[in-house]
């Protein structure tokens, strides 16, 4: 099959993977639009050493499933962490958190920007139909946004920030709107402002950010200088919500987050089932973040265009290559 | 009056103090006795650009209360913020994190290492008469320890660990244990792992720790080398209390608090009232802790044992100087 391949921090287009054959505890899924994380670059960037076919946001189709034979035919999402089952963390019931974990694309565990992939049986969520490929193709970084309000309670009446206005920050930012509290993201690039503003959600500068005064700070830029921003902002006894990796270590002031009696949350996966359920329910027009869909055949192309400043979300689409085609915005 | 003075890194006795007037806010307190805190000898190595009497932790009487006599006579302690009433912060009820704030002995008012001391009459806390002076003194440092069961909610079924046994981690150790928690206390020094036996509380060396095991881990040290153990030994998802402050930046791995969604709470200032009532109610043996009771006069050498690794609590005492004396254990 076709699929891509990173190696030593180069990627490459093959067409001579085999199609994986799933244990009995897994199910054989065609791919029908995949997404290009942060992630993903970052794997580039050898931020883990991952040799592979990489990519983990997908929407696809069930063609085999030994163990769940009725799951065959479903369109179907997946959760991107392979837990083991018997660790401490899986006995707790923090499967995402499994001491012995395998990631979908980024550890140990191939990717779905190819045409076919594995998950456990146990990692699938069906996606209802009234949602489109285009949406259910969100699943996965919009549960991640949404753990945020798993994680932090927000009300009404809370002043929030949103720092950073890339692919997560702008579906945090979406997630955030819905509490309605009073929300400002940061908000560098045009694009991200648009969307923004098509979703009713007020785009600032960062100096317009009044110090020690926001309840709740999403810091979402993976930059020190964000969590700076962050630090800088939040009111005392509020929540910084860390919702990026970050390159390497990072030297900041604690001893001011234990005066002000800050609290940060790192906040990592989320729900997929809450997340199908508002992909159903509210209807979010996140089609403006698509910057470009592309042939599994230009996944290099795409990944070319992800990596630019102030692009959002590429995806990439397997399938019959004489019918595919640059669908680029 | 006599009391301590503190100038450009510089500790010494004066015997040429004015004694304070209070204002119709303020009550006019002798002091009994008052604790050498970790801030106040940070204080000394320039921690805040400080120049005054400092101290903060006291019990003692009140003498003159202009705006409201009925207080004269009575044996009180004091929270620690001067709060201004006015900002943000205080508007919110959150005088503790006034944005204009002065601290008693450390930031822009005159501190209790001296015979006479001024406080807000909002600030004061009457001492029940079951609860001694040395126990009474106890008072801020252990309603800063209580502050943690404030902020975060401890199962008697959770895995808790308590990085450091100094004073601040001795105490918070004690609070914890109230909640039946499974705690072990990283302690080096043998006298406090006596008064952790004592108090029934298990002390383990480091080495003990088991990696991503503990619900809470509370950093008692100050140290980076304390945060980085705090990191390896906590469970995903679960909390990291901050309850010291650190010498300058700090440098560590944030990204890995946000792959295992780990909560780093700040933690200063606790409820006076409840650190108060639980003196009163569960009679902590806190003597133990007591390294030395110095008078006035010879704040200097309490200062020096204070100093020392593993001392734990020194107290000094103004007042009659012929019959105060060197206590010490």
């Amino acid at each position: 099959m076709i699929g891509l391949w990173l190696q030593d921090l180069g990627l490459s287009l093959r067409k001579d993977l085999p199609v994986p054959e799933p244990s009995e505890r897994e199910a054989l899924i065609k791919i029908d639009l995949a997404g290009i994380c942060g992630t993903d670059l970052e794997l580039l960037r050898g931020y883990y050493p991952f040799t592979g076919t990489p990519g983990h946001e997908f929407v696809g189709r069930v063609v085999a499933a030994p163990g769940a034979p009725g799951l065959v035919g479903q369109r179907v999402t997946g959760e991107i962490t392979i837990a083991c089952g018997e660790c401490d963390s899986c006995r707790r019931g923090l499967q995402k958190h499994c001491l012995h974990s395998r990631t979908l694309g980024i550890r140990d565990y191939p990717g779905v920007f190819a045409e076919y992939c594995l998950l456990p049986v146990a990692n699938l969520h069906r996606v209802p139909s009234s949602v489109s490929d285009e949406q259910a193709v969100f699943t996965e970084p919009l549960a991640a946004a949404l753990e945020i309000l798993d994680q932090v309670h927000i009300l009404p009446t809370d002043r929030v920030a949103v720092i950073g206005a890339g692919r997560l920050g702008l579906l945090a930012a979406w997630c955030l709107s819905l509490t309605s509290c009073q929300l400002s993201v940061v908000a560098r690039h045009q694009p991200s402002r648009d969307i923004l503003k098509q979703w009713g959600v007020q785009a600032i500068d960062a100096d317009q950010m009044a110090s020690t005064s926001y309840d709740v700070v999403v810091e979402a830029t993976g930059s020190a200088d964000g969590l700076k921003m962050a630090a800088n902002v939040v009111r005392p006894r509020g929540v910084i919500v860390l919702k990026s990796t970050y390159q390497g270590d990072i030297t900041f002031n604690i001893s001011a987050m234990v005066v002000n009696e800050v609290t940060l949350v790192g906040s990592r996966c989320g729900p997929f089932d809450g997340a199908l359920r508002l992909l159903d329910s509210q209807r979010p027009d996140l089609s403006a973040m698509i910057a470009g869909i592309y042939p599994l055949e230009q996944g290099l192309a795409a990944f070319d265009l992800a990596r630019q400043r102030g692009v959002l979300k590429v995806l990439v689409q397997p399938g019959d290559a004489q019918g595919a085609g640059f669908k680029g915005r």
